[in-house]
């Protein structure tokens, strides 16, 4: 079998106590066994990062981001340094390196930093010599030379630039899922694992509810054409590979179904109709940071409309403050805000050239007696917002009208 | 009243909790508001280092040294961001920093570095700034660029060395006692605090058991002339300067006892009474850095003569092997190691001058009854080695017979 150079990533729940920590390095030793060269970015150990955030906030309600980089970083370098020191007691070299060290370099946003660059020296010297590199993952160094995290889930970020920087031949992401599945396996019983989805697919699942792995990274991943492989690291069983295109042409084109209760719709009422308005609006939402979601705007007969959007629950109070001051200077009729919505998703590369999957879609709900009040769609997406407590069944639906529990690849 | 440089530093239990940590906050506060500038720096909290070590040996009982700085160095980095946040709660401008960023640099000796120099750019410049400073304490960063720590207590030594780097007007220790005592109060309940302590005695005072400040910092101090403050964070009362001269002329000779009960008795005996035994036996020692403390060679009327020496408790195992090898080479007769000892220190500068010193000190714990079994002298103290369930009341004959229970100052 020839060597290869693989980047592995393991999230917290991998590493959460000092009995995972070990399996990790059994498997981590197992690949370097077989003659492969390994970069191994870790996150912090279990719910380091959020104990760390709460001590902060406890202390000052509003900490200084710089400062936050400074706290919350030191969770990745003890889960390295500890995984390094599994390694040496089985007579493995190995050496642990910050996010600083290694190389990698950001811009100067804090919490959020943007990877600029990866300098490879100091990790290509010490895999030449033999070593296993483990790099603390989620974290950087900014051109200011001040300590930076990327951003939740910051660490597959990491993990795949490490693989891109490096020309690496597989990434592989070790998580607690068992890979990539046509719905959330906790509400559907019978959803099904995939061997394979498109980078393209697993964004729109990702953006639609799917929390299995960072979206920038698979960005990344996307951009630089860097397979993904996404598996479990509680079992040896072959997970999900994130893809360019689908190896095989013959294909169910609905690839899964996503759920999301997160969002709340936002609704401006008795907008005045006129040019501008909407990009008035959702400027001033944007340069105020609040993320929109889905935005649909109802067409009226008469001079005025309904403007309607989905922002993240947690934004909410933000939202409502900023827009009541749009509404009162474009003279709108007021606002209302609905947290007891849900957002189905269908999402499918090739779906859009395929009539009537949105309308196979639309249906289904019918037949189910399930009402949509939003509709969005994209070239590889469907999405519709219903009540709360129909969110789960519309899910349901869907997974069994696009045959997704006797998908077989 | 004018305007001053002052480098402080808060040891673990004065961080040890969130509220530790606001009170911290309102004593820094308290001098900047008088316009001083400041540079604090902190140990990580509580018994966090400890914690550390613990996880670390349950992974690997045998951590490399590298590995053990990149977890340990942790502990700082984030009760010092921590600090920082809880200054800019109440307004003040306030930066953390890792010893590392901080331009502490030192040899590459991993878990015992030692401080080469600081390059005080980055410091000096926030200072300006009108920034309070707070450095990550017991680290800095190798000429080869990896994270070190500087030894058990290393964060006095950061901050004494700061203070010197800076040409500080004043370096302030903040513990958990209110200052240097004649003895240990919890032994000796009418132990008196000193206001001054020369340098020389604070060291032999500190190698003789008292544990309330890191050694290689009281040296520092002493080489560059820098006072130190010594004072508790939980307390408006003054503390003990100690520094290089007594400010009074007409004082006490005798300034504090010291009882430590870790070390153990080693001894070699029948050792031929040749040249260079005594140089090969502690050479072959130095060599596998055991350190010793008392040395005594009983004087022989026949050709062999016994070696007695202390090391401390926790490398008696080692010690006793080493010694062991040693025995045999140069034919001695056998080793006798005894762990049931304790011993008690008189310190005081100008003690050699004044003649009867040690003298009083013998027939002091005759009269009590308390048989001496080795002796050990200094310029400025007398050690006795004493059977180890008398340690505490020779401390207590020896702090009466000196007059430190009656010290005004």
């Amino acid at each position: 079998m020839q060597s290869k150079l693989i980047v592995q990533k393991y999230g917290g729940s991998s590493v959460g106590d000092v009995g995972r920590i070990e399996r990790v390095c059994d498997r981590i030793i197992s690949y370097a066994k077989k003659g492969n060269k390994l970069a191994v970015v870790v996150s912090a150990m279990g719910d380091t990062t959020d104990e760390l955030i709460d001590l902060a906030r406890k202390i000052n309600p509003d900490p200084e981001e710089r400062e936050m980089d400074m706290l919350i970083s030191t969770g990745e370098q003890i889960s390295s340094a500890l995984l390094a020191m599994a390694i040496h007691k089985r007579g493995y070299e190995a050496i642990s390196f910050t996010g600083s060290q290694v190389g990698i370099i950001t811009d100067k946003y804090h919490t959020k930093a943007k990877i600029l660059k990866i300098e490879t020296d100091r990790i290509k010297k010490e895999l030449a010599a033999g070593k296993i590199v483990i790099v603390a993952g989620f974290q950087g160094k900014s051109i200011k030379s001040e300590i930076t995290t990327l951003g939740r889930g910051g660490s597959d970020l990491s993990a795949v630039a490490l693989a891109v920087a490096l020309s690496a031949d597989m990434c592989e992401i070790y998580t607690d899922v068992e890979g990539i599945y046509t719905a959330d396996p906790r509400i559907i019983k019978n959803a099904k694992k995939l061997d394979y989805i498109t980078f393209d697919e697993m964004l729109e699942l990702a953006a639609r509810g799917a929390q299995v792995m960072q979206t920038r990274a698979i960005e990344v991943g996307k951009k630089f054409n860097m397979p993904i492989y996404v598996r479990s690291s509680f079992s040896k069983k072959e997970g999900t590979i994130i893809m360019d295109k689908r190896p095989h042409i013959e294909e169910s084109v609905v690839r899964g179904v996503a759920l999301t209760e997160n969002e709340a719709k936002i609704t401006i009422c008795d907008v005045p109709d006129k040019p501008g308005i909407a990009a008035r609006i959702f400027n001033d939402l944007a340069k105020q940071n609040v993320n929109i979601d889905m935005i649909v705007q109802n067409v009226s007969h008469k001079k005025m409309t309904d403007i309607s959007f989905t922002v993240s629950k947690d934004t909410v109070a933000r939202t409502l403050k900023i827009s009541k001051k749009i509404a009162d200077t474009i003279g709108a009729g007021g606002i209302i805000s609905d947290e007891a919505i849900a957002k189905v998703s269908v999402v499918g590369v090739g779906m859009k050239s395929q009539s009537g999957v949105a309308a196979r879609c639309f249906s289904c709900l019918a037949k189910h007696k399930i009402n949509i009040e939003m509709i969005s769609t994209s070239e590889i997406s469907i999405s519709c917002v219903v009540k709360k407590e129909l969110g789960k069944e519309a899910l349901k639906v869907l997974h069994k009208e696009f045959g997704l529990d006797k998908i077989k690849e």
